[in-house]
């Protein structure tokens, strides 16, 4: 007898929607969404689609109206719950625009909760496309299975998001002028945290010492050669995750 | 009395260049390194350039003879001694073009010692531009402060590599179907290492089973979500970095 092929396929396109998802329900799609199903992954009517909204899960859906640039699918059975990530947000400093996309586009996949423009003295970006930049988050959850995409924020000149910080929420610095290795400043502070990343000039010394003046603020070092931004945000990231966050279980997908 | 202004100034650009550098050494540029000092740096007669050849660490030299497309620069003074690595390689499968030259930008500043194309069963590209590669190499090396580019090995098919593998050198690699945590890995083999990512697709199941058959292979694991091939690449040389290369000191530059 021959195996049962896999249901949903492996290969099933993963989209995000903005309709909220549950069983029975008919998700309407167009815009780019039915241009990348219809178009570049070639969905005819009966095929399956993997549908998340950020908030139900994963839903695996059958395409019902496929017409020339939009379709119907419908929710047939939840194939993930709502995941959690670790409680960790990444607050940098806008850089340059394929730069800042490479590090949305990084953060969403390293499994970052929330992700915060941060203004400095020295940003050379003083603007965010945050439509851009959420159109990254949605291609690269899409693409790396999470169920619901990062948060986030409107950019905060810095000063404000110090003044706000929240308590419990140790904010991990990278500072040039040194710190503790990221292994052994991960290690002594478990719980929810966040990685303060500056832009290409670096942090004022007047910025420095606001940092450095919150109880929360741990100075990491990240090694011996000149990082670009974007180049710190992802390794401390990546890092903070196997130390500390959901990269520490034997199974991957 | 006004303190004496640093020297070699820290805006000065810097250079990798063919010529075997030393004390008193002229050192004519032209093309594209002409171009990058005359006009987009506009260095101008007596302005300090910082150069690196590979071999002789890095020095301060200034400009002699600034013409339209080409100058001399004259070794003045060695202003850091060759540096050494963290013996670590990055062996990865080729994957498209903007994403390989990120590999190899990053592999660079995170402080790779040696980059190797592997080539395997479901690599969408089959041929690596070397002097591309190279490039982008040379560029990172020149931002991020390093005083030799790390050596860029031509594309060997994975069996090859595996037997031909060297029996002191740890080969971590990212096996989808689970591993070690890398903070556990990473730890329990200090030593010479070398990280493999396969392609985009994976590696099959034949391949897998070659590269477990290796004495020397440890797989790991890289957390609950799809990383693409060049995140992971990233990611995981991070986190060895952090664990077991030179991110271990307190003091940055």
């Amino acid at each position: 007898m021959p195996a049962t092929p896999a249901w949903p396929p492996r290969s099933a396109p993963r989209l995000f929607v903005e309709t909220a998802l549950g069983g029975g329900v008919a998700v309407p799609v167009d815009g780019n969404g039915a241009h990348y199903l219809i178009s570049v992954m070639r969905v005819r009517e009966g095929d399956t689609v993997l549908l998340f909204d950020g908030q139900s899960g994963e839903w695996a859906a059958t395409a019902e109206q496929v017409r020339k640039r939009d379709l119907v699918l419908r929710c047939v059975q939840q194939t993930k719950p709502a995941e959690t990530v670790p409680d960790f947000w990444l607050c940098a400093a806008p850089i340059k625009k394929g730069r800042i996309d490479l590090v949305a586009e990084k953060a969403c996949e390293l499994g970052v909760a929330k992700l915060v423009p941060v203004l400095t003295e020295r940003s050379v970006v003083d603007k965010v496309n945050l439509d851009r930049l959420h159109a990254h988050l949605v291609e690269a959850a899409e693409q790396c299975g999470r169920t619901a995409l990062p948060e986030l924020a409107p950019m905060i000149p810095l000063a404000r998001l110090l003044a706000d910080w929240p308590a419990e929420r140790t904010l991990f610095f990278a500072d040039e002028l040194g710190g503790a290795p990221m292994r052994d400043a991960f290690t002594a502070a478990p719980g929810p945290a966040a990685l303060l990343i500056g832009p290409e000039g670096g942090f004022t010394t007047a910025e420095r010492d606001l940092i450095r003046a919150a109880p929360q603020a741990r100075a990491i070092s990240l090694g011996p050669r000149i990082l670009r931004a974007e180049t710190a945000a992802i390794a401390a990231t990546a890092c903070w995750m196997a130390a500390n966050g959901d990269w520490t279980s034997c199974e991957t997908k």
